[in-house]
């Protein structure tokens, strides 16, 4: 890649003043010592990025691990075109879902045998907010985000009119001070850890203590916080979560969501989408539903192999990191980028929309700005790409396992030459 | 291939006698001159089928399509890898569900605007049954299949603790008698069109019909037909069906399902699986959901991409396919198989659990034998792959885009081989 230091010469920003150049310059040079001190700079070269790419909406769809394609190569020509439905036992397929859960449990701090990989987050939503809520019976109250993603939101309406219950709308840091209030009418608390617009984190720990003094269970949307993070699920003595694997965890255009159900609730849960893949003995063909024992029973249908297979080669770019060391990476480089954003694009017309308090952030950072709507493709023209939610908002995400210091001093100065 | 008239000396076959001899020879020659004369042979050239493999078990997992191997690396390396978030617009993800439903749709019978694929069959039909149950509000009755496959009890028992019904199971042959009598209690009427033990196959226009006569709304399964025969959704006026696609569509293992929704009743059906995805304007983000116009609206969440476009690829093999033709080459390979179990097998303790009426039958035949269950890993090991159904059912499935007269007749004399 081109050295970030000269990548824009003073002339291309119409507005632009020796102060903010002279300042442009010496983020530069942190740039490049704080990517030459990363720890975690190896992982870069397990992610195929188009060269010369400054590719910032991992929040959206991660890019493409290298280890995938020659995984999909065997699924597709070995596994299926040779195996054949052999492969439904020869190669684990039947399996997968559950490895692929514990693959994934570490990222969320889940001891074995409580994440199950498949469907999409909608589906899993709606199946756990249901189970989750049947735990709790004679409590009328789900309380959740006015913030939430729209499909959380929605699904939470259709589960409150099936199960005849009511949603409040709290914003998250009220629940605890509501929760104290009217907390024995609630069943179930349902938040994001990271609000998909601002990039501010909510407190999981402490709005599931409240939830849990009030005698309530929570379940949390992990989407733009798992693999970015530790959540720590198991510490926190999360009931429930749901997250999606396409964003932080680079597992594809739609790859399959995960749940996790604490072991504490497997005996209990039963789950409106009682689908054979997650009866006891699938094989025998019983006339009536028996759930399997433990986080199987989650399963509902016959898994999409090839986009599950995609996903467990694609979590291999994740050997040996360390989730810690991910979260500096990550704050660092959100941290660097608003440093950026005040230096050379607050007098431009540009908000940072995101927490400036490193532990209220998670991996991206929005922007508001009047022209967001136009930016974003602008952007992608100059090879920068991050997205937009309307009316006014640019997000940029950050995948500490292969973005760069380098990348987000180059988005702020392609947004400068284009506003400047 | 081997000839199929060289293919088994008779001093392997201890108990065949020279009557049996004689009529395997003549059986085939008839097997060669079926598979000469057979309109649909070029169709075997879509698929990359081991060698030597009798597969007979399309039933469960079709064969890889020879066009999904370029389509998979495309989708993975320019779409994903170079196109990334871009692709969805560019690459025309978003629209991939609606798009392969418009490839399936006539497949079904069904004119355009009614089909979209994605999910599992199992969330489809609870989905799918939930929404018909709410057009007929105040009828308490669920009628469905006793021998339903397995998850469509289990969801159909799910729907009914959710909306407050009661489930009756009535064979399909007496459903239309029973309808006459209590189908003012009826919502819907939920059947598979091929039972997946024994291949029957069920009038799906009569009891569409008798379910309209009781002012009820009907949900079919098609799992086991789609792709093997017509299936004549609107000519029947049938309400709703869901399918897999992994059986005779060849999608690939655990490929996305689909579901059709007949036009009239895309106003005013409602789906608990309220996705953003299926919202009608799902990018504003709004806090309400509202129905998309027409099928949109079941689609639910973000869909498994990677299987979703191997799907798309893999119907490529139907291009240009006649479905009565098909039907005529799935009824001659089931009847000819059908005619050397006869023949070769009934002596050795076989019974075929299948219709001998050709209307009566799906595209797979089911053989009974005390033996079933240890007798299909040998097939196997003699390149022969079918499968079974506990304790005593060897089902052997007919893909008639690639299934020949010889693969039928193979597998009878791997059998007598076994067995004799």
């Amino acid at each position: 890649m081109t050295p970030s230091n000269t990548a824009t010469p003073s002339n291309t920003a119409p507005t632009s003043n020796a102060d903010t150049q002279a300042t442009l310059a010496e983020l530069a040079e942190r740039a490049a010592k704080l990517d030459a001190a990363n720890a975690l700079a190896y992982t870069r070269e397990r992610f195929l990025i188009p060269p010369n790419l400054v590719y910032l909406d991992g929040n959206s769809l991660g890019v493409l691990p290298a280890a995938v394609p020659a995984a999909v190569e065997d699924a597709v020509h070995r596994q299926w075109g040779n195996g054949l439905i052999s492969s439904w036992w020869d190669e684990g397929w039947w399996e997968a879902p559950l490895r692929i859960g514990e693959l994934i449990a570490p990222l969320l701090g889940a001891a074995p045998g409580q994440v199950v990989a498949g469907d999409s987050t909608s589906v899993q939503l709606f199946n756990t907010l249901t189970a989750a809520a049947r735990l709790r019976p004679g409590r009328r109250v789900l309380l959740t985000d006015p913030g939430h993603f729209p499909t959380d939101a929605y699904l939470t309406d259709s589960v409150a009119e099936l199960l005849n219950l009511e949603v409040q709308r709290v914003p998250a840091p009220e629940a605890p001070a509501v929760l104290a209030e009217i907390g024995g009418d609630v069943c179930v608390v349902s938040y994001p850890i990271v609000d998909y617009r601002t990039g501010e984190r909510w407190d999981l720990p402490g709005i599931t203590r409240a939830a849990h003094e009030a005698g309530a269970v929570v379940l949390w949307d992990l989407c733009h916080g798992a693999g970015a993070m530790p959540i720590g699920l198991d510490e926190a003595e999360v009931d429930f979560a749901v997250g999606c694997t396409y964003k932080y965890l680079s597992g594809g255009p739609g790859s399959p969501a995960y749940v996790y159900i604490a072991a504490r609730h497997h005996d209990a849960v039963r789950h409106p989408l009682a689908g054979w893949n997650g009866h006891a003995d699938p094989f025998a063909m019983q006339d009536a539903y028996k759930p399997a024992y433990g986080i199987a029973r989650a399963r509902i249908g016959t898994p999409p192999m090839l986009s599950l297979l995609t996903l467990q080669a694609a979590l291999s770019a994740f050997d040996g990191v360390d989730l810690k060391e991910l979260r500096a990476a990550s704050l660092s480089l959100t941290g660097f980028f608003i440093e950026c954003c005040d230096a050379a694009l607050a007098e431009l017309g540009f908000e940072v929309a995101t927490p400036r308090a490193a532990e209220r952030r998670g991996s991206h950072v929005a922007l508001r700005h009047r022209d967001a709507v136009r930016l974003v493709p602008e952007l992608a023209q100059r090879s920068v790409v991050c997205d937009k939610r309307e009316p006014d908002v640019l997000r940029f995400g950050f995948n500490a396992l292969y973005n760069t210091h380098d990348d987000a001093l180059k988005a702020v100065r392609a947004l400068r030459d284009l506003v400047g």
